[in-house]
């Protein structure tokens, strides 16, 4: 597993260009990309701008010598490549597992490719196996984890391994949904988004373009409808 | 003016009865709404539990006594008052002039009754004379501004009087936008739901039940359809 996601994240590399000003996702297959992109810009292969989708990709970045810009100081984002928690056939995804989805989609909407690096095990028939993230609002996330449960949705507010609130960029709480089956991914969506106090939810729709999955030891490369 | 919003926040709080949990609004008739509020509690005349909307109504309840909670301790909250910038003759209605609209949509989606308190300069044919507030994330605040811009809604980030860009009480930024007229409020409010960065909308669709207006010394009761 470590070494597709070391190889997709490697070869998703190839897509950035120089003189591009590329939106850098946040993850563990993520984590590679950026690797690889910083050996490249020692080498002085690659003359590149990034934007960073979290504080810890931002620490990585900063640590290999990738220029950072803010996102107000770039007028577009040629190209941002992220990781995925699961993608259907739809090419309709899930992500937030890291709990950096909200600024993971600001990122995403403002640029001309959005590429996903996964391992196979993140290609899924139907969304919704995985927890769906939503960021919350601290005031008054315990209402609105009642609220949930009502729906049937199952929330979880989500922990740190030392059993306190886990607290995203933002210092807001993470809510995930144990859905099982997500049927309707963009109704889903557009209730989500309507509840006061949910800031973003992790379906991350009709915004993918092409998406690179580690399979049989091989990097495949798939283009959104 | 300022003896109508008294008038009309003072008389609001006939309709809160012993017992009761109780959503105080923020702005200047709900200030008069919780300063009568206060002089009551005082007076031995009423025992509740209050839930504010803001730092500002949190300070001032304080300093009058009244007991407070967090919307997470309450099961339930019984009666909302609240301001309101503009209201339709539909009952819809844009709020967040002050800056505190997501605090108080959220406490007004947990009430079982809302009131507006307005005095009647607030009562509209259609919406959108008011800047409609949007609380925004900082992180990338200058693109949504752009996109805002471009899709022709006259965006305008919110200044403090010294120029500093406004700050929510939830470190949020506000864009204020000059529609002039919102033709289809829940369209607008689907739309503005689903953009990455919006946290919240100041649009209050289909969520008071009584308006109390004041208007030539007299207070009206308007019940929502």
């Amino acid at each position: 597993m470590e070494s597709l996601k070391k190889q997709v994240g490697y070869a998703s590399v190839n897509y950035i260009k120089d003189g591009m000003t590329v939106g850098l996702g946040t993850g563990s297959t993520a984590y590679y990309m950026v690797e690889k992109l910083g050996q490249e810009i020692k080498k002085g292969n690659l003359n590149i701008t990034a934007v960073t989708t979290s504080k810890k990709t931002a620490e990585q970045a900063e640590s290999l010598g990738i220029p950072l810009k803010d996102l107000n100081e770039v007028d577009w984002i040629d190209v941002t490549i992220d990781g995925a928690d699961e993608i259907d056939p739809q090419f309709q995804g899930i992500k937030g597992g890291g709990g950096a989805h909200l600024i993971e989609k600001i990122v995403a909407s403002y640029s001309n490719q959005v590429i996903w690096i996964v391992d196979e095990s993140k290609m899924v028939n139907q969304l919704g196996d995985f927890p769906l993230p939503l960021e919350v609002i601290p005031f008054g996330h315990q209402k609105l984890e009642k609220i949930l449960q009502e729906k049937g949705y199952h929330p979880e507010t989500r922990l740190t391994k030392e059993g306190q609130l886990f607290t995203t960029d933002n210092d807001n709480f993470i809510i995930d949904l144990h859905l099982k089956n997500i049927t309707d991914p963009h109704a889903l969506a557009q209730e989500l988004s309507q509840l006061p106090g949910i800031v973003e939810h992790g379906l991350f729709l009709d915004m993918v373009d092409i998406v690179l999955v580690g399979r049989n030891g091989q990097v495949e490369t798939l283009k959104a409808p």
